[in-house]
């Protein structure tokens, strides 16, 4: 794919170079907009005016609107005012929110005072970009109760361009609220003299727009919804979502837990400026590094056992190293658990005695594994047990903070993912060296 | 939501228990399937044949489509052979085939013989689990070139019932070849007379049954698809994928990648059985047991050192540790960016110079905080500087393991994200402890 996208975009880039206008739109006009999203990217940018203006407004539309956001933004700062206008006309409402929503007030406004959909943009540029209304659009086909499905086939012609997204029909009163939905598919499938009221289902799952996105994903994925309108609180509808716009939502989610949990922002990607990207993760480290000297000070509290009995400095990494991992399992079940609202903030108390349980069992046949590792590798017995022992504990610890970290995070109202990874591992590293060392000492006369 | 669920499901077995089977019955048919399977789920197990002997056939179909696997498995075997026959026929077909992939061939043989839907759902049997085949349907509309519109609206309307994922219609030849594909919606909107010929665009993106489900996942998300046509080598149309099965599977595989890189199974979650998830934990933790104890021969092998300045078990676990989180990080953009087909094998080059960047920045910063401390804390120059130059040093290590373990991973066609965690941060372990040991080794005189 990517091989096809770059040949095709240096081929492209000849023809524009020397001026072959006519072949540059014939290929263009071959591939698919998402290709040409693809195609663009790849282009050098003093070559990618060239190829915009090479586009119908359709497809300039169509080539935003599959433009990943920070080409899109480079993109619009080059486009000419009273073209963006005519643009923004043709391009999905929500998108032209985002676009608007970026520029300064002034000429927001002034491109409304000139865009056809601006009745239609204009009710979406309160909502914010991560919100349910943020992500819906208004080209949705109102019916009403009385209308036969004839009147409602004639409406649909009608409206034709705008109907983009009509694989539900929304049926609403006379103060545009909410009452029933319609399946494009039973319009077609019943006698055309049949009344809306009769082919409607009264049951329609919608969103609050202030939802967080998050939210809107989930009702579309466990209701298998193709669309999910969006109302206010008196249930007026506002506008539609639909699936494909949600479904980059869960990977979004996805990725940005994955990245919360090892402190990275959430959004960072290899596009990513060089000298934001090293700032973000340097100030991630800086925050951690006072855990690490935590942990260090806890050694260093010992200085004088280890002084006496360096060897206990050989399995430190073990036993830190194994309960931060056994810690990061636990974790990663329990920040993504509460990301898929499998788990919930009343499910602790069985949770935790699960992991626990498995925690025990991890200490136990590590323990054993580690002592007799110790106590055969330096023929010291104490040193085994102490081994043992510390790692048994520690992986309880692990169990422990694993489950509970993430679970006081969102109990405070905050992401559970975010520097958990880094918590969980300064526990497992504090305790750990306090609990193998603290043991060293006691028995120190038995190790040396 | 959850508590609603768990309210409703009180509610239901007390009626249940009661034998009120009226007042039950229409609780549940006031509830939506979504809903209902997760009643199901919270009910005793002894009363979940009951409440499923309170559907029709349709309403088992479709608590069965909506259960998740395991429960669904435990279910079936709780029905009589004769009624999960008729209950089959109206399952999905992707859903049946699934349920019949898990019994025992003579017994699918059995149920397949007395099912209407066989014909439908026998293709499938021959598809994995994990494929794009494996999650199709046969429940498409096919048209021919030659049909008019309203031929085509006359055949939707006699096929009606088994219309369920009809947002597009393809279009076949005599040979059940794709050759186009028309949009429900454009039937609706052009006059009754027109060929199907006229209105069908020819350019269908479509799978090989053969694939991975995630390449469909990625196919419909980056086409912005409804459903996506699965066809075999000769493009004969095999059935048809919809956008919500496919949802479950960029979730899906988003949480088995967090998972793997923990050394977590994939599909593990609060309700896998206490012992298998211990076992799966465990044996993990072993495969890792080998790397920390190459960890602490690295640190046994200085333990002379050690013996003699004490202090640099201090600032051991910082050089480490910070070095496995900084890995951490780099790995994680790459293993998330190998996944979301952002990252190639041959972007190896500028992503190495970029991460390496990043890691030089990472480590001059970090390098100049903990030599500067180890100086003041410890007054003693020689040691800051050998802390400060490791903790550089292991920076670097981070930059490059990190970005080449998945790459590497991905080279051998291994998943990248397997046990990709261990092996960074058993690379920052091990070669922080040899440059930061090793250095000191070198300068001991200075130290002590």
């Amino acid at each position: 794919m990517a091989q096809e996208i770059e040949s095709l975009a240096e081929r492209l880039a000849t023809l524009m170079q020397r001026g072959l206008v006519e072949e540059a739109m014939n290929l263009i006009a071959s591939t698919h907009p998402a290709d040409q999203a693809d195609v663009f990217t790849n282009l050098q940018s003093e070559l990618r005016p060239t190829f915009f203006a090479l586009l119908s407004a359709e497809g300039q539309a169509e080539l935003i609107e599959y433009l990943d956001e920070e080409d899109r933004r480079e993109l619009v700062k080059e486009i000419p005012r009273d073209s963006l206008a005519r643009v923004l006309d043709k391009t999905a409402n929500d998108v032209a929110a985002d676009i608007l929503r970026e520029l300064p007030p002034s000429e927001t406004a002034r491109l409304l005072s000139t865009m056809a959909s601006a009745a239609d943009v204009t009710p979406l540029l309160d909502h914010a970009d991560e919100t349910a209304g943020g992500l819906m659009t208004r080209s949705f086909v109102p019916l009403h109760q009385e209308m036969t499905v004839q009147e409602a086939i004639n409406y649909l012609r009608l409206r034709r361009p705008w109907a983009e997204e009509a694989y539900y029909l929304y049926v609403l009163d006379n103060l545009n609220r909410l009452e029933g939905v319609v399946n494009l598919r039973s319009l077609i499938t019943v006698p055309p003299d049949t009344r809306i009221a009769q082919i409607m289902s009264p049951d329609v799952i919608a969103i609050s727009a202030d939802a967080d996105q998050e939210e809107a994903a989930r009702l579309i994925q466990r209701y298998r919804l193709r669309a999910l309108p969006v109302v206010d609180e008196d249930r007026h509808l506002l506008g539609v979502t639909t699936v494909d716009d949600l479904m980059e939502v869960a990977e979004e989610e996805a990725t940005e837990d994955m990245q919360r949990m090892v402190g990275l922002p959430g959004d960072e990607s290899f596009d990513s400026p060089l000298m934001v990207s090293a700032r973000r993760r340097i100030s991630w480290l800086l925050v951690n590094l006072p855990t690490a000297f935590i942990a260090a000070a806890m050694v260093n509290f010992f200085e004088g056992t280890i002084a006496r009995a360096a060897v206990l400095a050989v399995f430190m990494p073990i036993i830190a190293g194994q309960g931060g991992n056994a810690g990061v399992q636990t974790l990663t079940l329990v920040v993504r658990g509460l990301a898929l609202r499998e788990v919930e903030l009343k499910d602790v108390r069985p949770i935790l005695t699960r992991e626990l349980a498995i925690a025990l069992m991890k200490g136990i046949t590590l323990g054993l594994i580690v002592g007799f590792s110790a106590w055969a590798w330096k023929h010291n017995v104490a040193l085994g047990l102490i081994a043992g022992t510390a790692m048994l504990a520690n992986m309880m610890v692990a169990g422990l903070v694993g489950t509970l970290v993430p679970i006081v995070l969102r109990w405070l109202r905050l992401d559970p993912a975010i520097a958990s990874g880094i918590f969980v591992t300064a526990f497992t590293d504090m305790l750990g060296f306090l609990m193998f060392l603290g043991l060293a000492t006691i028995f120190l006369s038995q190790i040396t």
